[in-house]
């Protein structure tokens, strides 16, 4: 022991030294292999894909509970790959998820984190990815994606320094690959990455031609900072056929002994030949193995032992002529290698959706799945952002404070998991991932209450957060919002004027802000489709609806009125208003108006005419001086119900969105309620038992609410159901339209078509589906029609004029890659109940209406979040310390986090691409002021590393003159300033799409 | 590593000093962690139940390879639990199957092996039961069991010594206990044993009286040197339901992180009201409780990971009041832990046999399981007996010819498992195992060989050993012998003459014996079924025998004639004879008469004589002045074929025998023809198409041989069937009969009687059979009969009177105790034809007829080994250089064989028990010299330790005043003695039963 100490001393001295060298020499990449020259070297990369849940909870993968669902007990693995690459400096063993990492790395004496330490340092343990879990690639937003990024590699180097940095991208499971990801992890410093999944027809091609590896140009606007290499891997991410030696296969093992059974022959012929066949497809001399599969390595001295002797007894072949090398090394170990090779490599411009396995397997179902889940982890990001901004905007600093919100972080990291935001995970799975954010919400909501105190004069203000609100549910309110203060913050970096709506009882109530103006508010009903939800009866029965303007953090008060109510003299209705007109602004204008006639009905303001057909349909938008025949319906898609047979009979299911037979429209006619208010006005629609929907414009507001409600969805037919929405026009989109990438940048698609290969479009519906996780949008010449969603969703264009998006989907089928359980979801024992909103924008090409969007889109995005308190403590609400960031328009504070107790991060984005807006120039002086500063230096987007370091590997294209390895450096100068500096050191310049990260250092 | 070192070698000083004490204050008891006062002390025993062989070959089992049969791979077991124990002092483990542990253990490093040596001296790794397997306790014969302690115990000694010598037998899985075992046990100064399996109703009435642990007194004549702690475990070897830890279990962990599945409360709780119960059942404040089941512990981190967390959690409750106290121990602690309390307990003199596990699940099948396997079991001992004997006589030394007998006594040794010589294995292991034994046979040949051509004038003689002498087949002689020498082997102690049989063609042959001298000789034809069978087609078709006398070697040559062969010129069939009257010692005296008329037939010679009624029955018997009608018949069983719910539904299988039904005679009528030699007389019978005999007397040879051949069974019914031979006679037994514990002692056994609970005798045949490995008899005041068979089967009296042995078993269901297989076997693409040998005695009760069975027994278990060679290299065979043994009479040489290269082990056994004789007396002073020996030692029954050493715990019985511990002693003083001693010092007595172990160091 005392002889492995002094050594791991001494390498944390050399450590110290390396990190004066550029990165790309340190660690991992100084501790690689070398192969031999005249060889095929054969990386063997020994790993375990750890689902951060799926089959079970993280938890029960954690600590290998629940052994009889699936056997997997992550602490095992850690415990046990430690303990066997101790036994041999030339074992390696890469890791990815950070959430199984840190916890079992909490757990360990100080003799191991040490041993583990040596390990790290001497490149035996390498992490690759690095977040909190492997995010899902479709159905995640960049800003969560950024955030699990950041806690992961920041955690890592907090550790391990420079050499518990990752160099390459893990995303091995993840069904497809968006562009955005590549991005992000090009921005992060990242070499490269490796993934197993691709549209089977995109990898055969890829195979035939020599062009699995490639570089992928992953943005229109950040050029080379966007750049990433990216290698499919040959075999999934599996072991070779017959050489997985894990504990959970069945292959044989290497048996070397004096035994009948001896097959070490036998064994290394089968390997180099497999081995011949990768090498046939690939460029290098170098081929990447991976040695492990889900949950490998539990007993991972049943692997390391017969890959020892595996790798001894076909090297010792090279004595009689084999070419063939195997050592074990690491995914950046192999990309070192082949980058110092003189080759070049394909380029990539799109991305890799929609990823198919066979003709009639598309997995675009996930992009919808789990519905409700997938809104709640936008709420959870919501929250988030809402307390890292207040956490830090209050100076908090206790632990229990970065407890609190790193309980948030982790929940968040785990829900971008792809088996967690993705829908793809067992029922009893998702349900703890709705415990677990839950509780983490909860615990972050005591930061935000901390901060709220401090930073309003509300010292004893409860602060709380409701999350129903979707439903018109507020605990807190009792669902009736008798004399509440409602604080409003504004996670966005400007001002912002936005309709907030609180659930009341059916009363009148006064609103006033801050300084005591009474404020202009409306009364609705609560939809009685919403009202006859079961498990909310007795709830609000009416939302209280105000226009705010927040700086930064501003409250209001609610106060009920005593007042008289009134009916309606001829219907007997009770009508939702008082009487008492001396009360101007807390008047209800809206009436029911039922539609007998079925007359063509029209609803406006100043902004925005919709017009309803006499079947209760929309018909024709007017806004931004278009008018446009705009249908909007509900259809649902019988699921396929197959027996999962390869290229034959796939039922839809949780991943994979098959349809049987055309869709089928619900509801002829609409029943059909309109209510006005002053400021808002809203169309109930009611289509059948199981839809309806409000339809809302809100005065001064560009944009069309859509308040879809959703399910049960009823299988008494024994069929499942995948219901859509889908807006008719009559532009001529040609085949083209176009959906967001993680919510950044817009790709074009186009029905039918793939970049690379010619796709099998057997499937002409499902293969058509791509992700849509913030934005759809058709154009002609002229006009342009946009749909925004609050949650991620797939969707398309399967007609010139039309889009379309899954808003729930209820099953009966497994589809039969893994998860085992029909995606039939239930609640309060019934078909579950979505509820959700899609924002239509429709505008004029030639105004460019794309840049609107964007801005509708960050506060879809990150509203403003509503802490409730009771009146009776506010008193004196004054003015809280709190305004708006300076920061330029089109300027996204992307992140604003307290970085450890000493340190704050903060990310501005540019907002518009290139076609958009030019770059903007603005100095931090004043945000650095404003937080505290003292110094402040620019990092890679994770924040772990000082961008001054930065040192990617550069991959030549094709047709470049094979030179010297190059590699990428910072494009720009990285900000560093101390508060002695001038103010003109702070001015930095975003361009459009670029994301800058800062850390501050604060007082 | 280097401290590790240090200590190990204090360590080995340590031991050096500690072997001057008693064995009992050693190592293993030595390390025993303390107890605490007061409390209920639970020592978690944590152990994998290695099969070797059963579902999977042995070595398909130790590498882990088919994990698809069975996740199982010993290697691992051992490779990690050697890790997890150097981990931590406290944690404690036994191994059990030497086979096993000693190919694991001649693979490791330098490093492993040190450490491993550390851990054994440390009481941490600890070896319960020891030997090569964990043999069976029915099927097995005393000799092969002792053989294959001995190996284990040895290797075990030699590589740590007094600290690998285990103190207690670990039979936790054999399907019943012999009381030989036990006597085994304690003659081999063990100081008690546990076991799992007894009879449910016997485990139901002990767990209710407190009597699960005993002292069973298991010999009827060596007394205290027999007795032996016998403890019956709570609940199987399993861990407590709910706490198996293991990879293959699928158990809650103890989860005790932060985590909302945290389960220490509710785990600890259910753990200490287990404990409760099982305190309830036993007699001390001590339990042992097994943490382990079948290949257990191949990831052993999950199970000492999750037991130091139960250990941890349960034992902190103590500070709020529990009494329940855990800590890692092993069964050798455990027992001296009791053995310091102040307790009396029951005892126990018969065995437990039968098992059964429910009403219709009598484990009795297993008696007669693959009749071929259990008979070639009894072919690798006789070889084994001869080569040791050989190997030593000769005094061969060369390492290869070490490893040659090693590979038979291993193969032996793993032929012992219970699930080999059970018959219980898979099929495919079935054949691995005649595949070993063969290799092994053929291994050991090589020194039979040697030592032949080192003994006899044959210097290049080739000494073949033939295989399938049983069916007539040899392939040395082309299965007709013409000129050949035949070498024959007494492993005997003392002078013997048989007859031995030699295939041959159709031809006339003259037999010599070493001295040139014509011997008489018989020519045979072989049995037409048995020529039919169609795997030996064109193979010998006549045996010739002769009377051949060896004291311990000797040769006779075979020559053919040149002769004509003759007709019998009345039927036209061709006569197995020679008209060359002029030689006629080689004439055949035999012929074939067909009996029309169904008179009765008698057949005989000076000693017996045989009638025949007119169906061909056997139907009297006359020998030693006795006249009994024994009438002999085959009968089936119906095997019941059951869905095998439990308490139901059984089915009969490799491990159960349950008949559906009565019995159903085989051959109303029997088809017989009679050859008459000079010598031998052969009744050749045809009971149906698939069973025939052949009933045999020879001259002077006071027995009466049944060659039996069964088979293919037939299945076309879709039934299984059992088949026995019954004789019946008038001897009123009145329901009691006898048979032989594994070879030595007889037992008394009374029709659905049991020694100490009420059976349930829903089964009454199955419930009634008891193994019979060598003899079964009955007797009344005047007359007994007794069958002696030639290798393990079941067998019964089930009407007074009667005696039944059944001979081959084909079933078409599993019995579901997990072979998963039904007892279905086939040979060359047919069902396996057996063939055996039943021997009878019939004789005077006030003659003691017994001691006569035991002389054949003998004679039947251990004849005259064959070695053929070529006549050609035989021109001048001389005396051999051997020569019987002078040891007394009644004295058997159960053992002599090499013990290392410079030792000798020679076991001398009293083959009489004290009904039948006295003690004898004798000087060994000649045998020692005649070994060439130094000095002599004598030592327990295993040969590992000094018997002066020897102090085994014993324990007090019920009504024994309460004394101190006290130990057990030999009860002789111990044999030591060197070359110069006198020859008086030399002289030993042997009681009854006794026997004696001497090691001798030879120059």
């Amino acid at each position: 022991m005392r002889l492995s100490c002094g050594l791991a001393t001494i390498f944390v001295v050399f450590a110290v030294v390396l990190r004066e060298q550029p990165v790309h020499a340190a660690c991992g990449y100084a501790n690689c292999p070398a192969g031999k020259s005249n060889m095929i070297n054969v990386h063997l990369v020994p790993h375990s894909h750890d689902d951060v849940g799926w089959l079970k909870t993280v938890d029960q993968y954690y600590y290998g509970s629940r052994n009889s669902i699936q056997r997997a007990g992550v602490q095992y693995i850690l415990d046990n790959v430690v303990q066997e690459l101790l036994k041999d400096a030339n074992r390696r063993f890469i890791y990815v998820e950070s959430a199984f990492f840190f916890k079992w790395y909490n757990e360990q004496s100080a003799d191991i984190k040490s041993k583990v330490k040596t390990l790290v340092n001497g490149g035996r343990l390498e992490f690759a990815g690095g977040a909190w879990s492997m995010n899902d690639e479709a159905a995640v937003h960049y800003q969560s994606v950024v955030d699990q990024f950041t806690i992961g590699l920041k955690v890592l180097q907090e550790l391990f320094g420079t050499c518990g940095r990752p160099h390459v991208g893990w995303q091995i499971d993840p069904f497809g690959h968006s562009r955005e990801m590549a991005s992000l992890f090009a921005q992060m410093g990242f070499d490269g990455q490796f993934f197993a999944r691709m549209d089977w027809l995109d990898k055969k091609e890829r195979m035939n031609n020599m062009t699995a590896e490639m570089i992928w140009k992953a943005s229109a606007d950040l050029a080379e900072r966007s750049e990433l290499f990216t290698g499919l891997l040959y075999n999934h991410y599996s072991a070779p056929p017959s050489f997985c030696f894990d504990t959970l296969c069945s292959d044989e093992p290497i048996i070397d002994g004096d035994s009948y059974d001896n097959n070490v022959l036998e064994r290394v012929n089968t390997f180099i030949e497999y081995i011949q066949n990768v090498t046939a497809r690939y460029r290098s001399s170098h081929v990447l193995i991976p040695m492990g599969d889900d949950f490998n390595y539990q007993n991972a001295a049943i692997n390391f032992k017969n890959m020892d002797k595996l790798i001894k007894y076909a090297n010792e072949r090279q004595s009689v002529g084999s070419k063939v090398n195997l050592f074990y090394s690491t995914p950046a170990c192999y990309l070192k290698a082949i980058h110092q090779e003189p080759l070049t490599w394909p380029t990539k411009t799109q991305d890799f959706f929609p990823y198919s396995t066979d003709w009639h397997s598309y997995w675009t179902g996930y992009y919808s799945s789990r519905p409700t889940q997938k809104r709640f982890e936008r709420d959870g990001n919501h929250f988030l952002q809402v307390t890292k901004q207040l956490t830090t905007l209050a100076n908090l600093t206790a632990a229990s404070v970065d407890d609190n919100l790193n309980q948030l972080r982790h929940a968040m990291g785990v829900m971008q998991h792809h088996d967690a935001i993705t829908g793809t995970e067992k029922q009893h799975v998702a349900q703890d991932y709705d415990r677990l954010l839950t509780a983490a919400i909860e615990s972050a909501q005591t930061n935000a209450r901390l901060a709220l105190q401090k930073l309003t004069n509300l010292t004893s203000g409860e602060f709380v957060s409701c999350l129903q609100l979707n439903i018109s549910v507020c605990d807190f309110t009792k669902d009736g919002a008798n004399q509440v203060v409602v604080t409003l913050f504004n996670p966005l970096a400007r001002p912002s004027t936005q309709y907030v709506r609180v659930p009341v009882k059916n009363e009148a109530y006064i609103v006033t802000d801050d300084t005591g103006r009474v404020v202009q508010s409306d009364l609705l009903p609560v939809p009685s489709e919403v009202q006859a939800l079961s498990f909310r009866s007795k709830r609000a029965t009416h939302e209280l609806v105000f226009s705010a303007y927040v700086e930064k953090l501003r409250s209001y008060y609610i106060k009920k009125r005593v007042n008289r109510r009134s009916v309606d003299d001829q219907t007997g209705v009770q009508l939702n208003g008082w009487e008492d007109e001396n009360i101007s602004e807390a008047k209800l204008k809206a009436r029911p108006l039922d539609i007998q006639s079925r007359a063509e009905i029209v609803v406006k303001n100043s902004l925005v005419k919709l017009t309803f057909d006499g079947t209760g349909h929309l018909n024709q938008v007017e806004m931004n001086g278009v008018t446009e025949n705009i249908r909007q319906d509900f259809y649902y898609y019988n699921g396929a119900a197959g027996n999962n047979a390869e290229f034959k009979n796939r039922s839809s299911g949780a991943y994979i969105f098959r349809p049987n037979g055309t869709e089928i429209l619900i509801g002829n006619t609409v029943s059909f309620s309109v209510y006005e208010g002053a400021q808002v006005k809203e169309v109930h629609q009611r289509f059948n038992q199981w839809v309806s929907q409000v339809i809302r414009i809100y005065e001064g507001v560009n944009r069309v609410e859509f308040e879809w409600l959703v399910g049960p969805i009823p299988i008494n037919d024994n069929i499942g159901k995948e219901v859509i929405t889908r807006f008719n026009s009559t532009i001529k989109s040609n085949g083209v339209f176009y959906t967001d990438s993680n919510g950044r940048e817009m790709l074009r698609r186009e029905r039918n078509k793939r970049e690379y290969f010619k796709p099998n479009m057997t499937e002409a519906v499902s293969g058509n589906y791509y992700p849509v996780t913030a934005r759809i949008a058709i154009e002609d010449a002229t006009k342009r029609i946009a749909l925004l969603n609050d949650r991620a969703q797939g969707g398309s264009s399967l007609k010139d004029g039309a889009l379309e998006l899954m808003l729930h989907r209820r099953l009966l089928r497994d589809d039969a890659f893994g998860v085992g359980e029909a995606l039939n979801e239930t609640a309060f024992g019934q078909g579950l109940v979505a509820r959700g909103k899609v924002y239509l924008v429709l505008g004029k090409v030639k105004d460019a209406p794309s840049r609107y969007e964007r801005v509708e889109q960050q506060q879809i995005h990150l509203p403003f979040w509503k802490f409730f308190s009771s009146a009776s403590k506010a008193s004196n609400v004054k003015v809280p310390k709190v305004s708006a960031f300076d920061v330029a328009q089109n300027v996204h504070l992307l992140t604003l986090e307290p970085f450890g107790t000493k340190e704050r991060l903060l990310r501005l984005e540019h907002i518009m691409d290139k076609t958009e807006s030019a770059s903007v120039t603005f100095n931090l002086r004043r945000i650095f002021d404003q937080l505290g500063g003292e110094e402040i230096r620019e990092t890679t987007l994770d924040g772990s590393l000082s961008l001054s370091e930065m040192s990617r590997f550069k991959f030549q294209p094709e047709g470049s003159k094979i030179r010297k390895p190059e590699y990428y450096k910072s494009s720009h100068t990285p900000l560093s300033a101390k508060k002695k500096d001038s103010t003109s050191k702070f001015s930095i310049v975003l361009n459009p799409m670029q994301i800058r990260t800062f850390i501050i250092k604060w007082k």
